[in-house]
């Protein structure tokens, strides 16, 4: 298959990289440093980068960014943060994507734990997942030409620990190389509709 | 208690409104026809409905628009909706709230059972219930002094048939009245972070 990763050069993004590249020919999309320039918070630059790359088979995001603070220190412009990039701009690789996909093609976009087992200073990352997981469930029933929609969910990951590690006690660790897994399932199986939870 | 719905004139909010006006004082609020008037869409409206309102035991919102119709339809441009009404409408009542609640209040955000169960034509309306249940899960456990947040997710109401039955087929429509009593439950006991179903 051809797939799109956009976010490929990040933590989860190059593991899901290694993985599906044994088999699958890669493209990565990003900000800076990947195949295809991208930013997801602007549905132009979205557009762009689909005609650049033309028919895929699968579009994978493992990207959006949120802000992490106490509820105390969340403010409507703060929150903006994971709307536009966390919820609107996996949303919008979705609607502004459906064109360039193949037949039985795929979607698979990223969550992650805190939408159902809460951590402080996650609200607005939790938020944008539940969007995401909302989004995703709803969608694989209306997606044309047998093309599929699922969602990962990974717990903190391993190789993050350094970063994230202070926000999750208690948390059990997943090596991203598991989760990559799930974004294999997801591409390679034939489920949608679907949140893969790598707990 | 002192308790401020935004909606109270709405199909739900006025079934809301009766069950708690037989024990409490309600201030109503929305664009027209209310006490007080707010569009939610607008965080400086919310933030001048709160001044003008003073300090209350409980909000209550039973509101947000959003577009239905068929995924293939849905464009970034009227995903818009949902995102400014329901979603960020409702975040924004509570983060914009939060000093205007006295000790041991509560907020309470509606959103709906097609974020469980998905229909035609609602993807952008699931999406925005899967955020505010994500949100309220996690604003639950940083909540200040004793402040409580659920939401209450209904089925299709009864009361809103002749408007939405057609986007419903086989749902067992449920009251507006029964739908209240789940409203009830959040304002008057004790449980924080819950989803309440009323299916
Ligand atoms: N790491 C974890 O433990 C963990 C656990 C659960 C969920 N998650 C979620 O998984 C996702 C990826 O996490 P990660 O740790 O792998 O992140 P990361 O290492 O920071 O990588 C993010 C990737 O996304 C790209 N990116 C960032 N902003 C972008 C934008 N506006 N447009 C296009 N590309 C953009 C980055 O490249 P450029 O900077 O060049 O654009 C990079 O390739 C995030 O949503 C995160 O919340 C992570
Ligand atoms: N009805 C159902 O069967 C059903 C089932 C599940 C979930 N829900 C959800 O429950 C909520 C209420 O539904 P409903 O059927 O009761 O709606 P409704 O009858 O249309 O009432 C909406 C209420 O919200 C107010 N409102 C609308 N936009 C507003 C804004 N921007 N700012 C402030 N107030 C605003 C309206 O008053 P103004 O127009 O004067 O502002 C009215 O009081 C919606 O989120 C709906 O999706 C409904």
């Amino acid at each position: 298959m051809r797939i799109l990763i956009i976010g490929a050069t990040g933590t989860i993004g190059s593991a899901v990289r290694s993985e599906l590249a044994l088999r699958h020919e890669i493209i990565s999309a990003g900000r800076n440093g990947a195949d295809i320039s991208v930013d997801i918070t602007s549905p132009e630059s979205i557009t762009t980068m689909y005609q650049a790359v033309g028919k895929v088979d699968a579009v994978i995001s493992t990207t959006g960014s949120a802000y992490f603070g106490s509820l105390l220190e969340l403010t409507p412009e703060n929150n903006e943060i994971a709307i536009q990039s966390k919820l609107k701009g996996q949303v919008n690789l979705v609607l502004l994507g459906l064109n360039h996909v193949n037949d039985r093609g795929s979607f698979t976009l990223t969550t992650g734990i805190i939408m159902d087992d809460p951590i402080l200073g996650g609200v607005s990352s939790a938020m944008a997942g539940g969007a995401i997981r909302g989004f995703v469930q709803s969608a694989a029933i209306e997606m044309p030409r047998g093309i599929r929609i699922n969602n990962v969910s990974p717990n903190v990951v391993v190789e993050s620990m350094e970063k994230y590690g202070p926000y999750f006690p208690g948390f059990e660790p997943v090596s991203a190389s598991r989760v990559a897994q799930a974004f294999r399932k997801s591409v390679e199986g034939a489920q949608t509709g679907q949140t893969y939870t790598v707990y």
